[in-house]
C-alpha cells in the first residue's frame, strides 16, 4: 500500500505513476490463443474435445458435452432455501433494472416529407462465458444472462469449464433461474472459438460475453468482429472517497472487498482527514487476518492499495477522473454534490449505506463494468450489448427532389459516378 | 457475377457458399502493425515522423504536423458554392438525425426506497481517422465528426495522411463545417497509435473512429481497450430486393453504386421476375462502360455480384437475414411489409425513390455501418459511440436492511468474506 498526500510537492508525479501503473499481465498468450482458435475453426468438435481433455482433464464423450436441463433444475431444487431466495431476489431486481434500459424505436417524418428512423432488435443468439473452479460465481451468470433475456434474445447459451468433470451447482442453479437455454461443459479459448464459429454440435452465436482468464479475454479480442463481445476486462478496482464521519471498519471492509478478488485488484481511499486515514489503514490490517481470502487480499493491498490524503474531498474528484475507476464509493453526507464533479466511473455508490458489494449481487445495476481506466469511454454491460439498431429511411419523389441534388453534387465531387447516377436517374424521371 | 435460383435443388448449397465467402484480405498485417504501435508507444513523435516519412513521403517538420485553423477556413471559403451548400445541407440533416439519438439519464426510487439510475456523459476526447488519397471523402468526415459533436465531446481531433504533403481541400472544408478542433497530418497505424497513447505533441484521445485500410483497421483492433473504437469494418455491400415494376436502369445504378467502391465490395439483387433480372444484368453491363470507376466496378461485380431469383419477394427476407447486409434496398410498393420480415441489416432504404446513395450523403442516418454479416450484432455509428454510461445507486439504512442479507448470503456462498463483511457491518450497526 502506498500513501500519498496531495499537498506534497512530489504528489503530481507519484499520482501519475499510480494512474499509469499497468496491473494487467503481460503474458503473451496471443500466439497460443491464435493456435487454439484456428484448430477449432478447422477441426470443430474434435479440437474442442482435445483441448478440453488437455486443459480441463476430462473427456467430453465420457462426461457429456452438454449439461442437460434436468441437471439445472436438480441444482436449483437442491439449493438451500435462503440461497435460493437470495438468488431470486437478485434475479428479480437485476431484471427490473435492465428492463428500463430497453431502447425505444424512433420514427419521424421531417419537414420535407422524408421518413427517418431507427429500429432495435435483439441478436438471434448469445453465448455467456462462465469461469469454472474458484471463480465460478452464480452472480456472474445472472449479470450476463439476464440482460440478454431482457433484450429478448431467443437462444441463450452458456459455456463453462468443468475441471476434472466437476460442476458447480450454484452456477447451474443460477443458469436455470436466469433462463439459459443451453449449457456446454467447455471453457477456455476453445469454448469462445466454438461459440464464434460453431461446430457440428454447437450452433454459433452472435455475441459472446462474460468474464474469463487471460486466454478467454484474448480469444474474445481476437474473435471480435466474427462475433460481438462485451468488452476487454482487466483487473478490477474500487475507489472510496470518505470523510472522517465514516466508521473506519466499514470503509476498510469496502476496500478489502475489492482486494480479496485477485492479487491484481486495486483499492484506493481518498480521505480528507489524516487520523481517519490511519484508522482505516489499521482496520484493513486487522481485518485481513480474519479473512479466508487473506492471502489474496494481503498481496493485492500491499502491491496495489493506496491511501491518498486530499485537503478537501472535492479535490479528489479530478483525481478520480484520472483513475476512471470501475467502482466509486462516495461515503459522505451529500454524495450527489461530489457525483456531479466526477465524469468517469463505471458505477457509483452513493452514501454511507451503499457498500459496493450490494451492487455486486442484488441492487440491480450490472456488475460487469469497465476496468483499467476504460470508464473514460466504456459502459457497464447492458441490454444494448445484446441488441442492434437498424436505421431506415424512405423518400418519395418530392423528398428526393429536395435533397437528391446535393447527393449528386457530393458524389460527383468524391469521384463516385454510379452513386451520382443512382440519384440522378430518379431525379430526371417524369 | 453469379446467378442463382432459389427453386434450384442446388440453391441451398450455393447460397451457403455466397454467405460464407470471405471477401476480406487475409494479408497478415498484424505483425507490422504491432511493430508500428510499439515504436510509437516507445518513441512517440520521432516514430510518427519516421513512419510518415517512409509511408507518406514527406517530412512532418517541413510540411508541418498540424493543419491549422486558417487552412481549414480557407478550404471552406474556397469551395464552389453548390458544393458548400450540399455539405451544409448534409451537415444540418446528419446533425438533426443524430440529435434524436442522445440518450436520456434515468433515475428511479423503487418500492423499498432504493435509488437507482444511469447517467450518460460524452467522452472527453475523440479522434477521427480520415483516409488520404483516392478514398478521401468529405462525407466520411461529417459522418464521423458530427455524432461526436452532437454527443458533446469537448475535444475532437482529426488525423489524415497527406501523401507527399498534399491535402484534400474538400476534406478540410468538411472538417471546418463539422467543428473539428485539431487536425494532424498523419495516417496509418502510426496515427492510430499516436491517438491512443499520445505523444509529446499529440494528447491522447479516448475513442478512435473512422475508416481506413487494413493497417488502420488492424491498429484499431489491437488498440481496442486502450481506447474505444467504432468497429472493425470490412468490404461494404448492398442487397437490393426489387420487383418487376422498377426501372432496371435505376436498380442497375444502385448495384453499381456499391460495386464502384472497391474490388471487394458486393452487390446482390433479389428479384421475383426472371425477365426483370435479365434486364438489370444487361443494364449493369451497359452502365459500367460509362463510369470513370469502371475498372473497380467491373472487378467487383464480376467477382462478387449476384442475382438471385426467388419465387416471391417475401421469400428473399430470410435469405437477406443470412447475409445481414450493410445496406438493404426494398424497392417495392409496400416496403414496410417486407421490412418487418427482415431482422438483420445495417440500414434499410424503403421504396423506389430511396437509392442507397442518398443515405451516403445527405439523408441524415450514419453511413458508417456494420459490414460482413456484422449487422447480426452490430449497429451503425451513433452518438452512443462517443458517450458512456455510469450506473449509480443509493441505499439508506432501511434499503440495505431489505436487500443486504441476500448480498451477504450470496457473497458467503461465493467465498468472498470481505464482500459479506462490508454489508454485514452496516446491517449490525444501530
Amino acid at each position: 500500500m502506498i500513501r500519498l498526500n496531495a499537498s506534497d510537492p512530489a504528489f503530481a508525479h507519484a499520482f501519475d505513476e499510480l494512474v499509469g501503473a499497468r496491473r494487467e499481465a503481460d503474458a503473451d498468450v496471443s500466439r497460443d490463443v491464435r493456435t487454439i482458435i484456428s484448430a477449432v475453426r478447422d477441426d470443430g468438435d474434435a479440437a474442442v474435445q482435445a483441448f478440453t481433455s488437455k486443459f480441463d482433464g476430462h473427456d467430453l464423450d465420457e462426461t457429456g458435452w452438454r449439461i442437460e436441463r434436468a441437471e439445472l433444475t436438480a441444482a436449483l431444487d437442491g439449493l438451500d432455501s435462503e440461497l435460493r431466495k437470495a438468488l431470486e431476489l437478485a434475479r428479480d431486481r437485476i431484471a427490473a433494472f435492465h428492463e428500463k434500459q430497453k431502447p425505444t424505436d424512433s420514427e419521424t417524418t421531417d419537414d420535407v416529407g422524408i421518413r427517418l428512423g431507427s429500429r432495435w432488435r435483439p441478436v438471434a443468439s448469445a453465448g455467456v462465458y462462465v469461469p469454472g473452479g474458484r471463480a465460478a460465481y452464480p452472480s456472474s451468470v445472472l449479470m450476463n444472462a439476464l440482460p440478454a433475456k431482457v433484450a429478448g434474445v431467443p437462444r441463450l447459451v452458456m459455456v463453462t469449464p468443468t475441471p476434472k468433470g466437476e460442476v458447480n451447482p450454484l452456477v447451474l442453479a443460477a443458469a436455470e433461474l436466469a433462463g439459459v437455454d443451453e449449457v456446454w461443459r467447455i471453457g477456455g479459448a476453445q469454448a469462445v472459438a466454438a461459440l464464434a464459429y460453431g461446430t457440428k454440435r454447437i450452433e454459433p452465436v452472435d455475441v459472446v460475453t462474460g468474464p474469463g482468464n487471460a486466454w478467454v479475454a484474448e480469444a474474445k479480442r481476437q474473435l471480435y468482429g466474427v462475433v460481438g463481445i462485451d468488452m476487454v476486462a482487466g483487473p478490477s478496482e474500487i475507489v472510496v472517497v470518505a470523510d472522517a464521519k465514516n466508521d473506519p471498519e466499514w470503509i476498510a471492509a469496502d476496500l478489502l472487498s475489492q482486494s480479496e478478488h485477485d492479487p491484481t485488484s486495486q483499492s484506493i481511499l481518498f480521505a480528507d482527514d489524516a487520523a481517519f486515514a490511519d484508522a482505516v489503514a489499521d482496520a484493513v490490517d486487522r481485518q485481513i487476518g480474519t479473512l479466508s481470502t487473506k492471502d489474496v487480499a494481503r498481496t493485492s493491498w500491499d502491491a496495489n492499495g493506496a491511501i491518498i490524503l486530499v485537503p478537501e474531498l472535492a479535490a479528489a474528484c479530478p483525481l478520480v477522473d484520472r483513475l476512471a475507476p470501475e467502482h466509486l464509493e462516495l461515503a459522505v453526507d451529500d454524495p450527489d454534490q461530489l457525483f456531479t464533479l466526477v465524469h468517469h466511473a463505471g458505477s457509483v455508490f452513493l452514501g454511507r449505506h451503499t457498500p459496493e458489494a450490494v451492487g455486486d449481487y442484488v441492487a440491480g445495476p450490472n456488475h460487469v463494468l469497465p476496468t483499467g481506466r476504460r470508464a473514460r469511454f466504456a459502459s457497464g454491460l447492458s441490454v444494448l450489448d445484446y441488441m442492434k439498431r437498424t436505421s431506415f429511411l424512405s423518400l418519395d419523389r418530392a423528398g428526393l427532389a429536395e435533397i437528391g441534388p446535393a447527393a449528386v453534387a457530393l458524389a460527383t465531387a468524391e469521384g463516385l459516378p454510379a452513386h451520382a447516377k443512382s440519384v440522378a436517374l430518379r431525379l430526371e424521371s417524369k
